[in-house]
């Protein structure tokens, strides 16, 4: 139509970044505002390896509906309470500027047009949710130019996904659980920047890209309501751990850092399996990877890695980059440096790496064909970055979708 | 010599039976006197499939020290401060009948000869340590005819093995925490008879005869002394559990002491996982029959069977006869009839059972070929009743070791 071409397209990109909890979030107190029953805290991932890419645009051009795409599919919007949540709450903020200031365009009122993509697979317990509701949250308030801080708008990322408000930020990101009805205070906050411990590496064994048995919320709610070991892990556990790896991250040490890392993962897990009827996320590939990192610890005679598990039963496996021939040149040492995944930013001191930085016969045999069996493939990261905003707009400026 | 057939030899025989546990023992309170953290209950399981046979004998024609044979082959018993301590112990009684009769011959400074055979394999989480030691107490309580009760005796087995005490009677055995800091109140006590509820049958799937990873009382210590959702499992969830399953003996309600049972499987692992560093005992094989389990219920519409798992990766599952087809003969049907231990004294309502109870599609398949790849034999027994004086005894009249 003529009239199209007076229409302009708003657009605003940005990308966001994978989180990997080290305190974990499990169970909610408010389903619906995603209130947490504990607080927890994250190391952001580099967006050199995972990255979630959003562009969210609006013009008076679009059909009425808001849609979304993820990976070159339109996604129901209408059918996700969660995504519905965060653009009201993001429209609310705009109306409240353009309440204020007359001469800014009505951008509250035209639909938008959402289109994202990952550069990993989604829903492969690799917490697609987050760094995907970190994106959308933050490439809406760009498009909107919205004056809130990373903290504040950590408060409507939380409602798409809980997780997804530790994606708001770079390096070091508690999410505190707050204790307002309203879920008013449940916020992430920077403990550290990335600039703070940049050596902070994470090697994730790939265990299966299939989907979960048990579906995140699902899986917490079952806990929470079930398992009687939890309201311990709530009460006192996880407030003694959280100012304990916070005084970790503080002083850069790793060993401490470690230990709190694996016991908090291990009694997550512990949870799960206490639930009715019984979680399990970890399988017997898993384990070995467990046993890897107490076996390569152990080898080496001080805490040089750590693992963490998340809602799946892949393993992140943290250590410092002064390590690196120690932890991933053993890991690839047993995996095949042919093991896909190999490679990337983060490679460089490995590349030459040939022998195992811990000798084979130390690791348990079990161990090593168990790992080398089940493991898929590996991705090789570190702490990095928040959210950035960028030019490579996947809605074009006459607002068609922007196929690679 | 000559002066030899002048000195008789004193013989009593006795078998004894396993029990497993459906509220876990973990944990001591006091190492040396083994003084559990919390109370326990189990099923003694029949002898007609599970046994130890156990001949105390004594004579003055023996060599100086006590000895000890177990499956043919000779224990060193002066390392073993367990075995010690029990005999310590019977002496003692021993002693007291003969100060206070002194017509009694003086059994009680006799060498002993104790030959004792297990039909199953030690040490393979079959828990051969209880029906061991439940069987040595048993079995020089009667050579020295002691009057006391098997509740008085379970004292004294317990310092060879805590859940030896349990085996020293049949049916459903409580094991009482007690309080008292000499031990002298922990003790085991039939909650009910095997006859009260004889329908109780269990299949065990043996899943490795592999030793274990972290012997039980390493590992019960370890989880002590580092799990922090341990002291929530002591304080209160057993207490409020042995009150519940006690009650659902009473009424034989199956499906109470189902959940119950497979509840404190879960939370005990949970206690495992949840300890510094971790103890896995449960592996992928052991995951798939507790999924068996919660599908098999599932398509029933109720609950028929009930998962339970030690210091190992074996399932024993719980279920009454009259669901035999729909658990075991289900069972059967996916590891197939010639699995090594379908078979003996509980297998007649099985024997011509060749469709699954339960459709084989109501089970998830990678349940199904974990298990038929995994479960190396069978054990198919029920509840049984406890120690049994008999005359096939190990010690010839001569004091010779009998091989059979």
């Amino acid at each position: 139509m003529a009239s199209d071409s007076s229409k302009p397209v708003y657009r605003a990109t940005t990308t966001a970044p994978v989180n990997i909890a080290v305190i974990k979030y499990w169970g909610k107190r408010d389903v619906t505002l995603n209130l947490p029953t504990n607080p927890s805290l994250s190391v952001t991932l580099s967006q050199r390896s995972l990255r979630t890419l959003t562009t969210a645009s609006c013009s008076a051009k679009f059909p009425k509906d808001d849609t979304l795409s993820l990976n070159g599919k339109p996604q129901d919007i209408s059918s996700s309470k969660r995504t519905l949540a965060c653009l009201s709450n993001l429209r609310s903020l705009r109306q409240q500027l353009e309440a204020a200031d007359s001469s800014l365009p009505k951008l509250s009122v035209l639909s938008l047009r959402i289109v994202s993509e990952n550069n990993f697979p989604t829903a492969a317990g690799l917490a697609s949710s987050a760094a995907g509701f970190a994106a959308l949250v933050r490439a809406v308030a760009d498009l909107y130019q919205l004056p809130q801080s990373a903290t504040e708008l950590s408060r409507i990322a939380r409602q798409g996904s809980g997780s997804a408000c530790r994606s708001l930020m770079g390096g070091y990101v508690a999410w505190r659980s707050g204790d307002l009805a309203d879920g008013s205070d449940s916020l992430a906050e920077e403990v550290a920047p990335a600039s703070h411990w940049p050596e902070m590496r994470a090697l994730i064994l790939v265990v299966s890209a299939e989907k979960k048995d048990v579906p995140s919320t699902e899986g917490m709610q079952t806990t929470v309501g079930t398992s009687e070991l939890f309201a311990r892990r709530v009460e006192s556990v996880v407030p003694e751990r959280m100012a304990a790896i916070e005084a970790a991250i503080r002083d850069r040490d790793f060993p401490k850092f470690a230990e709190i890392t694996m016991r908090d993962s291990n009694t997550f897990h512990a949870t799960c399996l206490d639930s009715w009827p019984p979680i399990f996320y970890m399988n017997d590939v898993s384990r070995a990877a467990v046993r890897l990192v107490h076996d390569i610890n152990s080898a080496v005679g001080r805490t040089v890695c750590a693992y963490t598990f998340d809602a799946g039963p892949n393993a992140v496996i943290y250590y410092e980059e002064k390590d690196s021939a120690l932890v991933a040149g053993t890991a690839k040492a047993i995996l095949g440096s042919n093991t896909e995944g190999w490679g990337g930013p983060f490679y460089e001191t490995l590349a030459n790496v040939t022998a195992p930085g811990v000798e084979l016969d130390k690791i348990d045999p079990r161990v090593l064909s168990t790992l080398k069996d089940g493991v898929s493939r590996v991705i090789l990261t570190g702490v990095g970055e928040g959210p950035v905003k960028v030019q490579d707009h996947l809605v074009s400026e006459t607002g068609e979708i922007v196929t690679n």
